[in-house]
């Protein structure tokens, strides 16, 4: 984290690092092309999936079936590029700081502005992210080990189904926190509030059970420990739409990078359920 | 509900009569063509709203736009009649006591089965509905005027605009229900556990903010008191989707009939949030 505050201070000023508004700015402007875990923490960042109208009843119903692992917060008009409801200058092609575009199912390029690649049969995804509950959990005094490590969060493919639609379908992938039992059961009720940045945990405890055979071997991200009085806590995570991509394999389709969200003018409590 | 009482002992013995199973089955087989309401009443009723395929599309980004109105509960492969996810047996033709028939924004038919009217590229959409949280209500000791008087409850058409959607727009038709304040404040609380079948109120108090002139008069359902120590409570209500095929004037469109629900197996219970 130390290294991400070092050089988010270098670009933004303490009040503009805080500000969703300014935050795009930088990144449409290109003076921003890294994560954005830290920048304009109070506000709801999402996961992007953005397809060919053709497709966009099946992924529709996909994360319908799935609101846990595809929790949606917004859908474009087919051919637009705002999100009126998420900011009223948002830009789809330009305000994300680096995108995936993906031909048949695999990454064929990391650009940080997808203008020239835009279509008129376009229709943008907008998906709750970990990030949101985090900071839920971080306010009620419970510590989450990779951040304060620095580390990304650790990610395994599981062998619990999602639902399929059309042409998706595929694993569900599970982000994972180790926390004491005290801890486990407050994260679930904090968590439990927020349906629309995954919700509640899907798992706790043994691992083997979701088929996840070794922890420290994370399919995603970076391994982080397990101390003996300590129990792994999974939750739907927002990978799993990538992960149903890889086998839908769409002749053409665009999301977010890893870690490089889309962050909206929406405040994190605005998604609390209760 | 004394006579509805008594007509559901004519057709069920106690114990078919809170199966889903059995009372889909009453209906499939033409036994029963009157309303749902306290039948099976454990278990989840869904509104129904069945769309070509080509809208398909239009009306699931309206109903993630509007999710207090339109809450989604399935979505039906194209074509296909089941909703394994509400029941393995359902066959959403013959499965609804009665349903309405609607071409170009009217209702021309009423029939009790649409196998004859069944087409390849038909969307079957499951919206949640108030009979769920009503059931926590009541358990939760709050009276329910409506009820205890054996009337279909009163439904306003609001100057609250929905979130539009290709071609999908309208007004938020509201139901109310009249409380004491103690009550209407538990009210909020027991209904924001069930996000899935409207959630918490979308207003409380002076109905002429909503753009309603006269509580007395509802656009659909019956009028009922509100004593002078009490205020009225507004929640989000099913029939905004049948005012926004209304406004969109389908060629072809089929839904449940006022009051004749599909129910599931799903319990009321599965949906509370927390």
């Amino acid at each position: 984290m130390s290294s991400l505050s070092q050089s988010i201070a270098s670009v933004f000023g303490h009040e503009d690092s805080r500000s969703a508004r300014q935050v795009r700015k930088r990144i449409r402007q290109g003076t921003w092309t890294s994560h954005t875990s830290g920048l304009a923490s109070d506000h709801v960042q999402g996961n992007v999936v953005i397809l060919p109208n053709a497709l966009a009843s099946d992924f529709l119903r996909y994360c319908q079936r799935n609101p846990k692992p595809c929790p949606l917060l917004a859908v474009s008009e087919p051919g637009s590029a705002q999100l009126p409801s998420l900011g009223d200058d948002i830009d789809i092609r330009s305000d994300l700081p680096r995108y995936r575009v993906w031909r048949e199912g695999v990454v064929v390029n990391e650009p940080t502005d997808i203008s020239p690649l835009w279509q008129d049969d376009l229709v943008t995804f907008v998906l709750g992210c970990s990030f949101s509950f985090e900071q839920a959990l971080l306010e009620a005094g419970l510590p989450l080990r990779h951040i304060s490590q620095g580390k990304n969060v650790a990610m395994y493919r599981t062998n619990i189904q999602t639902q399929g639609a059309g042409v998706f379908s595929g694993p569900m992938v599970v982000s994972m926190r180790p926390m004491k039992a005290a801890a486990a059961i407050r994260a679930v009720q904090v968590t439990s509030r927020f349906p629309n940045v995954h919700g509640a945990p899907v798992h706790l405890g043994d691992p083997s059970l979701i088929g996840i055979n070794d922890l420290n071997v994370p399919d995603y991200g970076d391994a982080v420990e397990v101390m003996d009085d300590e129990i792994p806590v999974f939750w739907a995570c927002g990978v799993t739409p990538q992960a149903a991509l890889v086998q839908a394999r769409p002749t053409f389709c665009i999301t977010h990078a890893p870690g490089a969200m889309l962050v909206t003018d929406l405040l994190n409590q605005q998604l609390a359920s209760f």
